[in-house]
């Protein structure tokens, strides 16, 4: 190690490791040691480069708080937390995406058949749906974990005027595996682009908008946890995604239903004369 | 983009980049994003250990302060800031090396055979040598820039005992391009491992020391400035620098004198009556 060079110091940082090394730890370093190393040949980072990069993890670090995460938005606009999400995804199962950092633990429960629109108007939009297993079977008494933005774009926790839980619910299946309830459209919104991802977003000349979208975290005993975002065919950022999260089989439609025709079993039963939409989705999640 | 996938997530995000991108933008974080995701899909990051990198960004973003950089000290142990002043330097002149965090700007002026050694006691070294050009002529009125860990292990700026230049000095070549000076060993020390970057070093069973330097900064009118360490040969820590910092061009070696043998045109002339070690170490600056 006395001559470190650019061709050996990947293979002498790799050398460099301690009998007391535990082999995970010595595979995930050598291997982010041996990427980083090779980003920096490829391009011949400058120092100036390398200083502007720090400065964006100190600025990052001054923006992170409990209700920012900065660090989270920079892996997620340069796709890291997608393909995270990727990675541990298994196949013939509903694909995993983003938490996003706007999820409020121990939401209240919703009946099937509950309305979560609260006190914001709009067209009713109709959601339902079975969790299944990956053979197709309907999973009874899983829990589905709901949120999503209110119309005005924003998540209860970035709204002074929304109650905590507003836009959130925790529903269970029933013996059918079946979900439903009925709320808003949850709408396209921005990322926060003040900091070091928006400047990320500025140099690649990319917006930091996301197409709107339902989350969901799907649990049932016996199967992995499913934590994923259901995205509108028609949404002019499908295609646009600023944190790459939208998969094929992620996307939804919103069908227009005809009035008169809004069905029994539900909280606004009786109550939706009009036409409204509805979205059928069914969840498959895998077996541990 | 609406079905991003492992296999083309990379490809989708270099094709994400608007027209007004500048091509350097777009070349960097294209190439930073094929690597990050080449490390994702080369260990199968789980989502515990994506968790477990952001974190330890955040609490480097609580750590970082005027005093202490533990983004820098990161990209340090992961070999980074080494490979960025290795792929800046030029062939045929001196390597260049780590700033390191304790710089201190403006140090006064030390005059050609100047003491550092303060009220510091210890064995003297004498340190001399030549600033020349790539074709190996003198360069008379190149400014070095001296700084090195007082004995007791520490730079001024982390020894509230010390004033703020000891152990710096600034000193101009003559007209030999001779610098030299008198000072006291530097000694080998540990860097800061209370923090992620100690973690590392511990997950990767390293230890956190560094070989004893000295440190300099040469400049000279219509030459490259060279930020440099220059390393004892017979320091343990040589093959097992924490931060990479070595280069087999940057090995110096202390060479014992005998008593009675101190020369003429230093500061410490006719003070000096034992036995003293002494270092000759010359640089090559590349031209502009």
């Amino acid at each position: 190690m006395r001559n470190v060079t650019v061709d050996n110091i990947t293979e002498v940082f790799s050398a460099y490791f301690g009998d007391e090394a535990d082999p995970r730890s010595k595979e995930v370093l050598s291997s982010l040691a041996k990427h980083m190393h090779a980003f920096v040949k490829d391009v011949n980072l400058t120092h100036d480069e390398w200083r502007t990069g720090l400065k964006a993890l100190e600025w990052a670090g001054q923006l992170t708080c409990p209700e920012r995460n900065e660090f989270v938005l920079l892996s997620d606009v340069m796709g890291l937390s997608s393909l995270v999400d990727m990675v541990n995804s298994k196949p013939g199962v509903t694909s995993s995406s983003v938490l996003g950092p706007f999820h409020v633990s121990n939401a209240p429960p919703l009946e099937i058949g509950g309305d979560m629109r609260a006190d914001f108007g709009g067209e009713v939009v109709l959601v339902e749906g079975i969790v299944r297993d990956a053979q197709g079977e309907p999973i009874p008494g899983a829990v589905v974990d709901i949120w999503q933005t209110a119309p005005n774009g924003l998540y209860s926790s970035q709204d002074p005027k929304q109650d905590t839980y507003s836009f959130h619910g925790l529903m269970t299946t029933d013996k059918q595996g079946r979900y439903a309830f009925t709320t808003i459209r949850p709408v396209s919104y921005v990322v926060p682009d003040d900091g070091p991802a928006g400047e990320i977003l500025k140099a690649a000349g990319r917006h930091p908008w996301r197409p709107s979208h339902l989350h969901f975290i799907v649990e049932a005993p016996g199967y992995q946890s499913l934590t994923t975002e259901v995205f509108a065919a028609d949404d002019p950022y499908l295609d646009q995604d600023t944190v790459f999260g939208v998969r094929e089989d992620l996307v939804m439609h919103y069908v227009t239903q005809a009035a008169g025709t809004f069905p029994e079993g539900f909280v606004l039963s009786g109550k939706v004369d009009g036409e409204y939409s509805r979205v059928d989705f069914d969840f498959k999640l895998a077996a541990i």
